[in-house]
């Protein structure tokens, strides 16, 4: 007896260890949009969840194809995306069409928001247990490294999820040549996307010309490299984020016990931390590690209001010198119009006038 | 009045504030190589400590030059480097010859190694108080870069400390460009060492073709996003080890309150994790987060011996397997002739014998 061909059996072995814990009889949808990752994706669980076939998977596969029309023929490219995974034996296979808002953010991230909102939304109209996406080992290299241009740390550094929410990646460990591999045994000819080469685009730029030279310089498993990094630091994110948390808790907490606690009858939530604008003690930051003061900094600026896009590290710091190098200095202005201010001993979040001559 | 050039100013300045809790009549010692970035930092540290002159700082500047004996010509060099120094106001000026052991570290990193030890040496006999090294933004960025390709998280990525024992990397902030410049303006004539410009070394691809590409597809301000990204994630493996430290001893203390806890009296250290040996408790382990468990592991490995270098993610994960997804599985064989084995709900540590066949 002859097995699939092993880029085959790779990528059916990854999708069946991501989905071993989705219920008989559930639907797992994967997102497919032509090319090679999420058509092998697809073939994969299209074999897995054939009834009465070899894979035996208990879940049902469906499919989703999204059309962003933001290239001419996209509703052509979504039409033949969608037709493939019918052939490939995916029930029901659904093809939605969004609108990319045109925002400051940049046309990359505003067509992955658009296209996880309506991914989500299909989800939740298909009942669907899981929705799989095709991001290779490659594609969380070049996710580390536009993070690393960004210098904005762990989270920046950690990649994208293997889980969240509904959402699963179950080709994360496999490089891209191995759904390439899996597309041609299969006879599969995948949608070659045209940003993908295009240098308008960072993340194309990444891959055709940053990648290649660090696995040039530096050995042939960069791209490994970086996937463990991400992976590596997202667990640390995790913990530090959680931390952060409880920082914050307690450092709005602390308040309560000052003559100056808020009165719980004047409408304002009583929760700890529920209300920036009433301060954290100062103190408790200042006995906190930076790592986590300044964690805890951040999200309590980004409660107050600021733009999350637009506050950088340098922001951050000033606010952490209100708490650790206090020499009476004055508000610090934060983007979003928002400012943090030290009085007596507290720390609070307020809105902030625009500056002047600003616009 | 016409003040000093700005990359003049901007050296000073940093070299200042890195020494601003040198107390009175200290010595601080500036390791010098001769090349652009030491030779900048000798003459901040030369103007800023010179007796009456307008630095006023209150410590003693004195320079340090080690020889490596790797290139022809490098007694030469350091004999230049100190004379150098001497000139520049600098006293004592100490030149020091170091072997460098060639081990399978790799030359690069037995030179630092042995560059550090001497150093070290050197700061003790001459009591001084801190040590300057020259590394600069750009320094830091390579080090980044390096640590990406070896994958291995947080810790490898947190590039150089600006201060670690006596060591102190005032030029951390200012990119190599202007330690040039300062030069320039001084009228200084840098060594250009030949093996910054060889490829034989990972550093110099690094430098010369990996970070110009980065520079020219990402954007001008890679070299500062990566060394902010090493000071961030330098702030959060300090709090992750630190709190890895802790959930090993917890896990080690909770060994006692077994029925099977070590005798104080047959020679074993009672302290808590001095004994790796003696087991740790896996339950206490089990409900820890994934990067704390992970990183106690790992610490507990290299505790018990294993080789600290050959110690990759892989054996970790097999070894956190034993605490998360035990199935009653065998020993896990780590580097260095060590191996974990867990028994009786707990994990330990022990001398492995070499495996049948190995060499």
């Amino acid at each position: 007896m002859t097995g699939p061909d092993p880029a085959v059996a790779a990528v059916r072995s990854a999708v069946r260890a991501a989905c071993a814990d989705v219920p008989p009889g559930e639907l797992v949808l994967v997102a497919c949009s032509g090319g090679a990752d999420s058509l092998a994706l697809a073939a994969a669980a299209g074999w897995l969840a054939a009834p009465g076939g070899r894979g035996r998977a208990p879940w049902r596969a469906g499919a989703v194809v999204v059309d962003h029309g933001l290239q001419p023929g996209s509703a052509q490219v979504a039409r033949a995306a969608g037709a493939a995974c019918t052939g490939l034996g995916l029930d029901p296979v659904v093809v939605v069409d969004v609108d990319v808002p045109r925002g400051r953010a940049g046309p990359e991230a505003a067509a992955r928001d658009a296209r996880l909102t309506a991914l989500d939304d299909v989800a939740r109209r298909t009942g669907a247990a899981a929705v799989l996406l095709g991001h290779t080992l490659d594609d969380q290299a070049e996710q580390v490294l536009l993070g690393l241009a960004r210098g904005s740390g762990a989270r920046s550094l950690a990649g994208m999820p293997a889980r969240r929410a509904a959402l699963r990646r179950p080709l994360l460990g496999l490089p891209r040549t191995t759904t390439r591999a899996a597309c041609a045994a299969l006879g599969l000819r995948p949608w070659e996307d045209p940003t993908n080469a295009d240098p308008a685009f960072t993340r194309s730029r990444v891959r055709s010309r940053v990648l290649p030279v660090l696995e040039a310089e530096l050995g042939p498993g960069v791209a490994g490299a970086l996937a463990r990094t991400a992976e590596q630091l997202r667990e640390d994110a995790e913990v530090l984020e959680r931390l952060a948390g409880e920082l914050l808790e307690r450092s709005a907490a602390a308040q309560d016990r000052s003559g100056d606690a808020v009165d719980a009858d004047d409408g304002v939530d009583p929760r700890p931390g529920a209300d920036p604008g009433a301060g954290l003690d100062v103190e408790v930051l200042a006995a906190a590690p930076a790592a986590l003061r300044r964690r805890a900094l951040r999200a309590a600026a980004l409660q107050a209001g600021a733009a999350a896009g637009e506050l950088s590290r340098e922001h951050v710091l000033a606010v952490d010198a209100l708490v650790v190098s206090w020499h009476g200095q004055g508000p610090v202005p934060l983007p979003g119009r928002v400012g943090a201010v030290r009085t007596c001993g507290r720390l609070r979040f307020a809105p902030a006038p625009p500056p002047p001559g600003g616009h």
